[in-house]
């Protein structure tokens, strides 16, 4: 990650300490030593962090991290909603807010409803694993991935910063506003993610324990986001559900269409050719 | 794949050189260099299997295939069938005659069918690959993989052969009825496969070219099957229209019940808690 700068913060608070929050306490770490990170989260997620060295401190409410440069707000996004009122309630915190979640809209809105404006700009790396929770977090996370972010306005100084900060951690930073977010990451993420899970469920469900056991390697890849934690996603779902609702609409449609051209095959050939050439347009430059 | 020992077939047939075929080629090859392998697909694909030295001979016609001890039929299912009826004509052909394709009933309704009888067993290697064609064809793609048999009846000596001659490949051979193999694979590979290729058109076009440079790898995992052939896919879905048609009744169900429930969370909750359970269950013994 290149060679140490002065940290654009000094003392960087982390709410949540899932696969997110996590990786940025590590690869904040190894990027700024100098750097203090404090985190709140449950008291065994807290233990397990301090003990592997990825935080300097534990905290427990929000309200004494009100000293931090930057807080970053990595719990599911109902929450982080509400972690955002209780940070504007706090006088005394005068730092720079953000949070990671995975839509853009709503928290922007209520942003915009504070009872006093934070410095707040909505952020949301790209990246993601296959599997949750701060056992799986690490430095290099989001190493070469895009970090969208959706200020209100310009940005100002706390989206200068917030850009210096997520390129220190690897990230290529990049910003749109929050609509398009939304509308964008309905199709490239939540649908995929509801597809996957819906598939899993179906399948497992129809042919049981001893059926997966004759899976191929198609059902493997096809399911491999099936074991995300539901609580991240309901809220993803109920704050873009406009979003979603529609590109779950296209999805529907699509299917119906498959079913109603099973005998004939002209639409089979029709999406399956289309199919194919997105899928080829998807992978340029990745192979 | 062990010693040499006596090849269960001294000449073997395969009329379609794709991934499938190829495989099979090479496989067989690798395994007996005594026994011989002729080949009929287009002049290009023949062309290229002969200089890889994947094939002894090629052939014009099925007619001239007569003397094979093995016929592998290799193409899509429909023309499998319609190849069936062509081979049961030709009075010299008394070799033992298989097929790979993905769905079994059909064929197997067709071989009891015909003017003369076949010593016909239906098969079907389970495995597949990212992309089709005998470019990407390898010996070891059927290692440790199911091959499933759909015998009408016993199977007699010529299921025995056969289970000699996919050990001999790697894999591991095995014995389901028709409409078992079929009512299966519409949840484990054929649903699956709609699934992705729907996915890939659906946020293909919502998104276009800009946007899927910012997809990450949920996406490119869950749509890795969108490259599959459509003019093998346009011969399962017909095939099988029975089987795939009620499991994408209970995929939009599912995609249904999420749409409702994307506000309450409640129907999120509970297809992603099972999805998880069954992606478990999915990965055990596998990791």
């Amino acid at each position: 990650m290149g060679q140490v700068t002065d940290p654009p913060f000094r003392s960087i608070a982390i709410v949540g300490l899932g696969l997110i929050g996590g990786s940025i306490a590590l690869a904040a770490r190894e990027r700024w030593p100098a750097s203090r990170v404090i985190a709140v989260d449950n008291a065994s997620v807290l233990a397990h962090a301090v003990s592997t060295g990825a935080i300097d401190r534990t905290c427990e409410s929000i309200a004494s991290l009100a000293g931090a440069d930057l807080v970053v707000l990595a719990a599911p996004v109902l929450q982080n909603i509400k972690l955002l009122d209780e940070l504007a309630r706090n006088e005394r915190l005068t730092g720079i807010v953000t949070d990671v979640g995975g839509t853009k809209q709503e928290i922007v809105a209520a942003a915009r409803k504070l009872p006093r404006p934070l410095r707040f700009v909505g952020g949301h790396p790209l990246g993601g694993a296959e599997r949750g929770g701060f056992a799986f977090a690490r430095p290099n996370l989001f190493a070469g991935r895009p970090w969208i972010f959706t200020p209100d306005g310009d940005g100002g100084e706390p989206l200068k910063k917030l850009t210096v900060f997520v390129s220190g951690l690897g990230a290529k930073p990049t910003t749109v506003s929050a609509a398009d977010h939304d509308r964008l990451m309905a199709f490239l993420s939540h649908l995929p993610q509801l597809t996957a899970s819906a598939l899993m469920d179906v399948v497992g469900s129809a042919v049981g324990r001893d059926g997966l056991s004759l899976a191929g390697q198609g059902l493997l890849d096809t399911t491999r986001l099936a074991s995300s934690p539901a609580d991240v996603w309901r809220d993803i779902c109920a704050t873009n559900r406009g979003d979603i609702g529609r590109a779950l609409d296209l999805m529907i449609a699509r299917l119906l269409a498959m079913r109603d051209g099973l005998a004939a095959g002209e639409s089979i050939d029709a999406i399956f050719g289309d199919a194919a050439r997105w899928r080829a347009e998807l992978m340029k430059g990745r192979d």
